[in-house]
């Protein structure tokens, strides 16, 4: 395994144990068998490090959205979209102590927001990439004419991101795949 | 002022300034000019200190869904429902500093959860609000008939609560206004 692979699989091990705030590159880097010299060299810093992890050691939304894509214009839009609900919430609930880390911590935010602007990227994506594939699905006559693409996709990617979150306070009154197929059928109206 | 008031503020400010990692009940308490025992006999813990903070001193969802409940059978629905929109969003975005910081710390998350879990209360309930006013404005047939009021509480809940931490990360793209009115017309589809 690569010195990055194992700072990688060290920082995941750290926040799930001590949370962001307790993940310091020192005890990272010591996880990892290196200096936090050489942990600089692979990572610019804490925010670049984390994002790793976020998209190379969860579940990623970017395959799913891949699955819907191709699934675009055949099958079953509803059983796709309520699948691709499940993946998101999965992925949600697994980011969710990174991406809070980062939201509580003043300075490490602003680094990874400035990082964020910095390549054109963001948590916001999803959102675009799933209305660009229901605007699709709209042009091919398989939703409701009236169906507002990004509209559409803020709901359902806010939904997920939300029942992810909520899971960690509270247990959720009702089974996953009963309420996903439910926003489902709200979105679509079908 | 009394004591119990003091605390709170100071507590808030803590976390405006320190997060909620750095807002330390010995830091807080020195700010409101109190010993450290003398807030524990107000408040049991950080996590009651904390859930406090939010439902004193932040813009409250309650009040908008009471306005909300109010204006129910009357007026224009989306134009209502879009104002509580805007309300939600504002809330959450207030509040996202405190709900992630507690996410992000292993323990004081299991303390808060355990308090919310014994007082059958907890983020969820919003949710839970607003599905009954939904259903009671399609009962009132100010809805389409074939609405399901939890999926769609669910769905603009969740999208406000996703925009509010995304605005942390990025700059939306759309305007607040525009993007309320949009997700409120998705889920009425009128």
């Amino acid at each position: 395994m690569s010195t990055r692979e194992r700072i990688v699989d060290a920082a995941e091990q750290a926040i799930r144990e001590f949370g962001i705030s307790g993940a310091t590159t020192k005890r990272i880097a010591r996880a990892a068998g290196c200096s936090e010299a050489l942990l600089y060299k692979h990572f610019d810093g804490k925010e670049a490090l984390f994002l790793a992890v976020l998209l190379e050691r969860m579940p990623a939304l970017a395959p799913a959205l891949a699955r819907l894509r191709l699934a675009a214009g055949q099958g079953d839009l509803a059983a796709d979209l309520t699948r691709f609900v499940l993946a998101a919430l999965e992925f949600y609930t697994r980011a969710a102590t990174i991406a809070s880390g980062m939201l509580a911590d003043p300075s490490l935010l602003a680094r990874f927001r400035h990082m964020l602007a910095t390549t054109n990227t963001g948590p916001h994506m999803p959102i675009l990439s799933l209305a660009e594939i229901l605007a699709a699905e709209r042009r091919a006559g398989r939703t409701d004419p009236g169906l507002d693409p990004g509209a559409a996709a803020s709901l359902l990617m806010g939904a997920c991101y939300h029942r992810a979150n909520l899971s960690y306070f509270v247990d959720p009154p009702d089974k996953d795949e009963d309420w996903a197929a439910g926003v489902v059928a709200a979105v679509l109206r079908r």
